[in-house]
């Protein structure tokens, strides 16, 4: 089989909720409409398992294993890439899920650094994020990055020569000097993935390859315009839909907008049951994501 | 059997390290010689398994257990109490580790707040705390507080209705006002218990229970005497003794003072060899803790 | 004349109110009654003028010597000792008004490290206040010190040489590490005083000699039981007082607790007219301010 | 006289360095040359005067005064406008620097909102602002955001109807979203100026009418071809300059990069004698700032 390296990752990634039945159990059935939808309705070609969005930190390992699996039998020959987050705080697990996903045929693994005892340094982080992908060495390696503790360019600095299946970067960060100097940095087959999707526009003109997010899910049809206007030199149009986004997101913001609200706006903009989130995360009141929706519609009317 | 809580938890309680050898695999071995070494050496008689010391969270769930399992069978007749730290950032597998405590018969179990996705308010996480408390309901419950998110008296108010089987708090922070009224507000049979440890005597005079700290590995013997001096008005030698913890604890901390260093510290002092920590803690260089180790030496001479 | 250093500084010390007309203008009317009120309803002896409760940063230079020439001018003969906070963010203008300090036989100066531009190291700011104290250098100089970016002992090492003035500290933090090692640290003519009002009994026992604060101008009578009792051991006594003022301030602090509220507070409670606050500081509803008072007659009933 | 609100504020804006003589006294005389330098070398043609590059919070309030004279003096005829900032934490005296500012037939003010007392919410900040605005009801009004406790869009949201002089924002921050929803927001004469050099790309695309600086009085010739660039929609060579002036950035904030390391590189790179920053602010040792300069000649070779 060819390395899935071969495919560049571009474009809009979404970032899914994972399914989950209202006695919390995972609710594998979703993910094929889910799948359905996302191409049909929104768009959007790839996606990114088991992140932030999916509450990979609230499932047992053994979830993560059956969720990404499904998700990677579905999407085969619908969705361009999946890529699976494989990032826990302890790094054994973190490679029992890199090596998993290498034998369902992941097309790629993030891992994102340890958040409970954060890397001293960039140097330690290297050297886990090494041992991650040591246990799956043949598959498309992506550092999922918030700038908690460290700036993104001196963890990337010559890392291809000790993560030879580096492939690119989930930048979730607002500092656009730290972003434009990692695509300045990043050789052609690499893959700079913005994640602040309140701001993509930014990213884009910095040189970002595309973008992973939770908005995507409900956005993306949107945001491919965004796109396209952008690519075709029309900033007045790219610019409008961006405003539109903020105008959306500060909204929801304004209000309380957490992974349980967002989940719960996505059930209301989809139609698909994905469930209520986990604790320690709260169930959103429906009225509260209604009146989100209410504002999707008034700022994206059919 | 007459449930634990009949006895209340004061005094010291040693946050403990976790063994580990040298390929990385835990070290059973090491627990006997380590229970021996607190009771005989700190003349400490509690511990506190698989918290932050321990390094619970780069720990699979299964070490936990077996870790938890073996601290509890070798400090059978010789610890007063062992309490077993249950937190993870997954709901699931915590109350999978407060129900293996309770089977094996640990003196009670403490659980700290999930910081991945931090509770939103007091009453999201008194929800978490109560769904493990749940999958336990015989054994002892302690807080373990870290002044992060909240207040821990928004959090304790009326909890007692809840969790029946809470006894207490573990906390760590300065905000002594936060302490005070903690205490004020805690029933006789609870345990307030202090875990600054370079602090502690200000946490004596609002009156609590107990302390839990990683320094009572081997400061132990110096803050039982500091104890037994407050209780008795000498507060000269009280003080005394609390500003030589703080020059040792302060010149620690300006060379780098994590879990690693802490860890490899234990190892000088105590002759133990608890082995090197997890990724993404660093494995400290030896000359930093005999650096550390020596410092000890001039303010504690024997 | 004898230097104003002979008086140690021990004891409360009333961080000050600046009493301002309702058209925003001082009014030194009020400043002879004030003293009075102090004296005789609250047992405190020492005030601290033109510092934080006094909203310094809010008024002009000329303003400010204006004040602190009234305060000494009245307080002559029944106050111990005024103290002068001449921080600004200028040195030009903290030098100004450190010598006009001098000028009025102020008992002492005291200066918080410039905010806007933080000192980027400890030398910097040491540096600072030695160009500051050279204006007035037979004038008792105390650092006022907030712990934003150093902690105070890399500050007051080896000071008194730079500084011969040097009397002391007037520390607001909840570090009690760096409390203690700065009490270790300090000559016999130093005075340490505690800035954090609702732990004080946590910097007592660590061996503080006073305390400098704004609540102290309406709870300084039983603050000043409190020291008391801890003076004469009796630990009890001294809790329940402490525990009695962190349930007032945890109330207000609940409930919205700045300088305007405070101010309209100490209105409320004292029957001196100190007026509103300047902006930024928002004037306080007075139905606000009249809940905690209600909280005060309901904890300290007359 | 027609007013300047005639004249919208766009392109750069040079934020400028206040001289001083070795002796940290005012040096009037270099303010000339200074803006012959501007105009000539950098192609710039506004200045913002006494904002944080000009360490105004280090000045007396008649230094101010002074400095903003011989500024608009000097600028007649060559810039096209002189904004002087006049906030300061004291009311009384940003109102009387806005006076002034009139007076001398400044272009603008801009104000910053006060930072040692923050506003508390966005209401007391616009009410603050209003105080200032009335003292120079015929300048135009610019508000200098730098997003520490309030989005800019809920200060701004109906300020044309407290504040009729309003004509714009100097937005510091890296929040693009809130910067989106301004421009948004914002009446055609009104404009929205960013304030982060590094990433001023971003912020051009979000639609940016100018933007004020440190950096561009040094690197305005080439972030003059960058907006160029961007306008004529050669996005790759206005990418390619963004990198180029992040690469100068991040090599400069490595090494330590306050107001005075900034202020001894323009004396390198101009070839004017600005003279040392003053208390609290550090000398910069000439090696540091030459290191910085090496690296903008590699950068930018002639």
């Amino acid at each position: 089989m060819a390395p899935a390296a071969d495919k560049k990752l571009t474009g809009l990634v979404a970032a899914t909720f994972t399914p989950i039945t209202s006695q919390g159990e995972l609710n594998l059935s979703v993910i094929g409409p889910y799948i359905d939808y996302l191409k049909e309705k929104q768009g959007v070609n790839n996606v990114f398992v088991n992140g932030t969005t999916g509450e990979s930190m609230s499932l047992s390992v053994q979830e993560r294993k059956v969720l990404a699996e499904e998700w990677c039998r579905k999407a085969k020959g619908k969705m361009d890439q999946v890529i699976v987050h494989v990032g826990c705080l302890s790094l054994k697990d973190t490679q029992e899920l890199a090596h998993h996903a290498a034998q369902i045929e992941a097309d790629g693994i993030a891992v994102i650094a340890p958040s409970f005892f954060k890397p001293s340094n960039a140097d330690v982080l290297r050297t886990f994020l090494q041992e991650v992908a040591s246990a799956a060495p043949t598959l498309p390696f992506y550092y999922y990055h918030v700038p908690i503790f460290t700036g993104v360019n001196e963890l990337i600095e010559g890392i291809e020569k000790v993560i030879p299946s580096f492939r690119g970067v989930k930048f979730t960060g607002s500092d656009l000097m730290d972003l434009g100097q990692c695509i300045s940095y990043s050789p052609p087959h690499w893959s700079v993935l913005y994640g602040v999707d309140e701001q993509l526009l930014g990213a884009l003109v910095m040189g970002v390859h595309g973008a992973v997010g939770s908005t995507y899910n409900y956005v993306g049809c949107h945001v491919n315009k965004l796109i396209s206007a952008f690519e075709t030199g029309d900033l007045v149009q790219a610019r409008t839909i961006q405003f539109k986004i903020q105008e959306l997101l500060s909204f929801a913001i304004k209000l309380g907008f957490d992974v349980g609200v967002n989940k719960q706006l996505m059930n209301e903009l989809s139609g698909l049951d994905l469930g209520p989130p986990r604790l320690p995360v709260m169930t959103c009141p429906a009225a509260h994501a209604l009146t989100i929706k209410q504002k999707y519609d008034s700022i994206f009317p059919e």
